[in-house]
């Protein structure tokens, strides 16, 4: 299993509609091939700052999302609007 | 339902011993009124940072947990072995 934890950020001005376009990725994303949990947060208190946690199958499943329409629409949508660039890490599950 | 994402993150020489800290804290926090999840991952690139996604019941069982018995000693044990500071975010599960 590989799991993906991200951190994305928007600028401030525009987190409604950065939330929607991440929003929008849930359930196409859960539809691939290999997904096996995919999860969206919002940061409470910086509501800016989003996180997903991703499970895929495999190393492949994940490489194959960032490759998927869907993602390269919402990046499309979203370019101007990162806060920063996306960290995209890879992660063991200790417990 | 609180949802508790944190950031933890060791100086790199010392990474072997915190990592066993924070494995050892997960036990004794599952056991917790109040906790619902307590997960524990590591970097699979950067090993000396660490993610904690918790689930409790509500805000006053998140607090509670910070004021236990086996965080305080978990943070007398990794006091010198910090990276950074721990960053403990509350968030909002979106999807």
């Amino acid at each position: 299993m590989t799991i993906i934890i991200a951190r994305i950020s928007s600028i401030p001005d525009a987190t409604p509609q950065f939330r929607e376009i991440l929003q929008a990725l849930v359930a196409p994303s859960r539809k691939e091939p290999g997904c096996l949990s995919y999860e969206l947060f919002q940061d409470a208190e910086q509501p800016s700052d989003f996180i997903t946690v991703e499970r895929w199958a495999d190393d492949s499943a994940a490489e194959a999302h960032l490759a998927t329409p869907h993602v390269a629409a919402a990046i499309a949508q979203a370019s101007s609007l990162f806060g920063q660039p996306p960290l995209i890490h890879r992660f063991t599950q200790l417990a």
